[in-house]
């Protein structure tokens, strides 16, 4: 693409971290105020000035409130808002996959009125929460532009990506925004249309902006050899992908690991999607990108998102790397 | 444009019609139903059945409440969910004009941190407003489909229209979607970025998209000679437009009228540029394309949405017609 720079970082923002799991349609706003925050200090770093502007001058609970944002604004330059080039792309998490499951949109078939209905239905709800998730990072100051993958021309061929035009989001960095993409229903040219996850994104922007590193912001601390939730559970720290994309567990050390991980991590799948996550993630890993899958919202997520660990992982550092080793 | 069909008509949804103007991002909700309603009515046109889907399935004041839609739907052929080729754009209201205004973003200048911030802000606030327009249609049964113009890849030239790729438009309305733009914040390639209107979006959507019709709601019966406010306001209920672009008052007859048109319509726009909206549809009349300017949510309005003044204008019907004529 044609950037005038590189991109720092593509962050995916779970839909699991950023909203209520078991609750429809609910943001977890403590854990979405946290990441903003730590995403303004990522992408703030050697700025002088830490005084930002929050750009959400909408009412919020019927009130307005941005006087802390203008009241003194005759002198602009105390103002930071030049950030590192960051690419926000966040999941679905309790908005949309009810829409999507109980119509079908994923399987196709936009000649069928509940499918149909079920694809309106979907993007209201993805959308709803792009929206929120927008206005808490300009909350921040951090200059979030909401960009759809559908409204953007974004669409599939048996789920693949089809056709992706990426300049509206290059030139949207370009001319110093963030924009922020999401999972969404898209127009599909075998099935009619399905549903486009924020992971498959992540992997073609990073194909096509080649980002220093890629972050996953998710609600648990990284891929485990199975289920979180099981107490023998263990923390695979670092995943090395080969040229041929196959990838193995680095740290630990396959001896000091009492199970096979190939196994396990597949029976993780049924709960959790992670395979898929670590597939799309070991795509990225092999273009020669470091990716990490961090626990949102905690010290170890605001060292991915700063960049302190390409060089370095600390042993007190809590996540999954994925890297590329020849 | 690649359709497959014809489109029947662009509807513009003006701010003051469906938000309270002197309230800061408050919609009239009363308005607004009624105004879906209509569209719903309009579209449907010709159909046996009246049964539609609610599609929004989203938590409207913290309940959900889908049950009507979902509740039997075994029997999907019941259900309407093919409507007539429409394409709806909404003007700000009491939405985006604010944060415009205060911030200066119609003149540009986005290396200012305030013109920055508050080009992030209008557009949190217009597409707040879109995706509650959406809703608003979905609930009617309408299958809507926000497309923000900033996303699609609208951009502008000193505020002339630069480009906009309509194929996402076309694609929508082909696969059976009502699309539904809106004024937004836009790159300008030469003031750096600014406001496009509404009204630029209709005209641009009726040339490349040549629909049979195009009817403005608004807040008043139509165009006046003066400010409607005044009690000697006449209704100027017929204005042809000839091939250089040139109007003039048909109906009432000039000589039945006791004031300069021309003269008493510029006073008018200091209040809220009419003269601009006469000159948008006179350029959209030019092209063939019959434009009815009328009241929202009245009996003249679904008049002029089902396309029935086409032929004949009947006496009683109160708005402005603006017709090319030879």
């Amino acid at each position: 693409m044609d950037l005038n720079q590189t991109i720092r970082c593509i962050v995916k923002l779970g839909g699991a971290a950023i909203t209520c799991k078991h609750e429809l349609e609910k943001i977890n706003e403590e854990n979405l105020e946290t990441v903003s925050s730590q995403l303004r200090q990522a992408m703030n770093l050697g700025s002088c000035s830490n005084k930002v502007i929050g750009m959400d001058w909408s009412k919020r609970d019927g009130v307005l409130d941005i006087s802390s944002s203008l009241a003194d604004f005759d002198d602009q330059r105390q103002f930071t808002v030049d950030f590192s080039r960051f690419v926000v792309v966040h999941g679905a998490g309790s908005f949309g996959h009810f829409q999507a499951s109980k119509s079908g949109v994923h399987k196709g078939g936009l000649s069928q009125p509940l499918v149909k209905a079920g694809f309106v239905a979907t993007r209201i709800s993805v959308t709803t929460l792009n929206l929120e998730i927008v206005r808490a990072l300009a909350r921040e100051g951090i200059p979030s532009i909401g960009m759809s993958p559908y409204a953007c021309g974004w669409s599939t061929s048996e789920r693949n990506v089809a056709s992706a035009d990426l300049s509206g989001v290059t030139k949207a960095i370009d001319s110093g925004f963030i924009p922020v993409l999401h999972g969404d229903a898209v127009f599909d040219d075998r099935l009619g249309c399905t549903i486009l996850s924020g992971d498959v994104i992540i992997r073609h922007l990073a194909e096509h902006l080649r980002p220093e590193y890629v972050v996953f912001l998710t609600d648990v601390s990284g891929v485990y050899d199975r289920p979180p939730t099981d107490p023998n559970a263990v923390l695979l720290r670092e995943i090395a992908v080969d040229e041929d994309g196959k990838w193995s567990v680095v740290k630990p050390t396959p001896q000091s690991m009492n199970m096979q991980v190939e196994i396990t991590v597949a029976a993780h799948d049924t709960t959790g999607g992670m395979v898929t996550k670590i597939s799309e993630a070991a795509l990225i890993a092999k273009l020669g990108i470091d990716v990490y899958i961090v626990n949102a919202a905690t010290i170890h997520s605001l060292k991915a998102l700063r960049g302190e660990l390409r060089h370095n992982i600390p042993d007190d550092w809590l996540g999954t790397v994925i890297r590329f080793s020849r």
